[in-house]
């Protein structure tokens, strides 16, 4: 598998992305990985790693993309930005899959743009992973768009349940609609009609689920429009952060505190590592032509370093393919729901 | 004070509402609950216990609503709910606020039916409050509208700001916009809309928070649809249980964490007073023409202590006139946006 990396992507590249590439390499054979970026400080980081020499090679691109600017300027004036690049890479069939940690709506609009959707699919979706007591769940989408309609729900739990069936082997995903109640006609104007969708699309769909319900395994799907799901998200990774340093904080106050600290900290480790989103790498963008994976700004090396391990795996899987086939199985007779959404 | 409390609602009425009442009148001077509900059961619940005889009499009311009964079969067929006939103290004159933990679609409805709006309010919203690392924050909307439109959230920002002043003492309540990225331009139809209300309407305004960055104490209130601020709420609740959860079961597999998780007991116990409901005891429902405080349907006898307490302060505070004339201030020129909406 050949990967295109936007090596100047996240918050501390080129350093992180290039050592978690490197890693990426030595673990894994018939791996490559083109990193894309400045050359001259490419070959710097490089420089005094080890690493099978075929399998890492720089690809130069003289714009970087900042954290802050809008798609639509950077499709505009960045067309030589290294998320550019590597994303144009993975187009002209010089890679077979793209991982950015750089600004996520720009990776979204340009992978978007370069590679096209997949047929059939009206709106490419984040499927990210977070933790349950039990094991985890997809949740899609987790912030590619803002505003849906019932369709796009319908065809989000088809693509995730894709992702959950063929990355996390779970052989029939229960998929639910994240809602504010378990009753079937409970809801908001766009999930009320998502449901009917769900009901009768012949998916694995468990009805409603509340927000409070997600943590304890009743679901392998959960299903929402990007807003509210970026909101989940990010209100997860806020309150563990919240909770864990509450707790550091209240026990620091107390000297048996400071010594149940100490012994607390195997389960404190085995806790983050299993809400980390560095455990999962990234997010695939399912729904369009190529496989791309977003991975988080704040990405460590072994984010990047387990982005690439998932961007292999989901292009070896064939999924593309897979989410082709079950679009369309799904989808045959709904034209009209298409035409008049 | 005089509270009417719906003493058959909750998941452990009339036990807990009781027991409640009893604490709280107890605790309180010039506080008397009225207990609408089964008389039979009710005064069963009463014997033995010890408060001052004139501070809590019964007012019986024939029938209960089920969690699960939606609002409008109850509003036409419960005419005697312990809901119902404590909403009708409240519109009589004779209690001045009510409490409930039952069925909170109900509570609302009946509420809203029975009581009508504040003058000049679109909408009544919930306000619940969230801890963070430092303190707390208001969350507005937690679940009455599902749908809005942007000057309900302008509404819900005034109505939040004037609950957090006068229960929390806070002086000049930061609010913020929940959602996805906290540049102006970005958000969902809705909040880009809202976004401009407020920031043009003279609030303590401080642009849009992620979800990430609300437990860290930027904000004092939190401004979001029914929708979105339920899953919030809910998200919140079953994350920190399933985090308690996932640290007692990693600790009890090991002797050196058996004795960590003991060590510890004080923390734990001090996170869970943070994020426990039952210390706040309820949610107003802001925007009525009377106090109505919507009680978890899971709520101990200390959640509903709270919930009266709440109340109790809320009348008198006067935080209705309060609201009222804090929204003629800020809605006035504004006749327009009411009219288009």
């Amino acid at each position: 598998m050949r990967i295109a990396l936007d090596a100047m992507g996240g918050d501390y590249a080129p350093a992180v992305t290039v050592e978690g590439a490197v890693e990426a390499v030595n673990e894994l054979s018939n791996l490559s990985v083109t990193l894309v970026g400045n050359q001259t400080e490419l070959e710097n980081e490089l420089r005094e790693k080890h690493y099978p020499p075929s399998s890492i090679n720089i690809r130069h691109a003289s714009q970087t993309v900042g954290m802050d600017e809008s798609p639509s300027a950077a499709l505009r004036q960045k067309k030589d930005s290294s998320i550019r690049v590597a994303v144009e890479l993975v187009k002209a069939g010089e890679a077979d899959a793209m991982v950015s940690a750089g600004n996520s709506g720009v990776a979204m609009a340009t992978s978007l743009f370069v590679l096209g959707k997949l047929r059939g699919v009206e709106r490419p979706a984040i499927a990210a992973v977070m933790p349950t007591i039990t094991g985890l769940f997809v949740l899609i989408d987790a912030g590619a768009n803002v505003d849906c309609k019932p369709i796009h729900l319908l065809q989000f739990a088809i693509m995730g349940g894709a992702y959950a069936r063929n990355i996390f082997n779970i052989s029939s995903p229960k998929t639910a609609l994240l809602g504010i109640g378990e009753e079937d006609a409970k809801g908001n104007e766009l999930t009320k009609e998502a449901f009917k969708l769900l009901r009768d699309s012949g998916i694995n769909f468990s009805g409603n689920i509340e927000g409070k319900d997600i943590f304890t395994g009743e679901a392998d799907v959960v299903v929402c429009d990007g807003f509210v799901g970026n909101i989940a998200l990010k209100i997860s990774e806020g309150l563990a952060e919240a909770i864990t340093k509450m707790l550091k904080r209240d026990l620091s106050d107390r000297a048996a505190g400071r010594l149940g600290y100490f012994l607390l900290k195997d389960a404190l480790k085995s806790f983050k590592k299993k809400t980390d989103y560095a455990e999962y790498g990234g997010a695939p963008l399912l729904g369009l032509s190529k496989p791309c994976i977003i991975s988080h700004g704040r990405s460590s090396t072994k984010a990047i370093k387990n982005a690439i391990k998932l961007a292999s795996e989901f292009y070896a899987k064939g999924i593309i393919d897979i989410i082709t086939a079950e679009l369309e199985a799904t989808m045959i007779g709904r034209e009209n729901i298409l035409v008049k959404k």
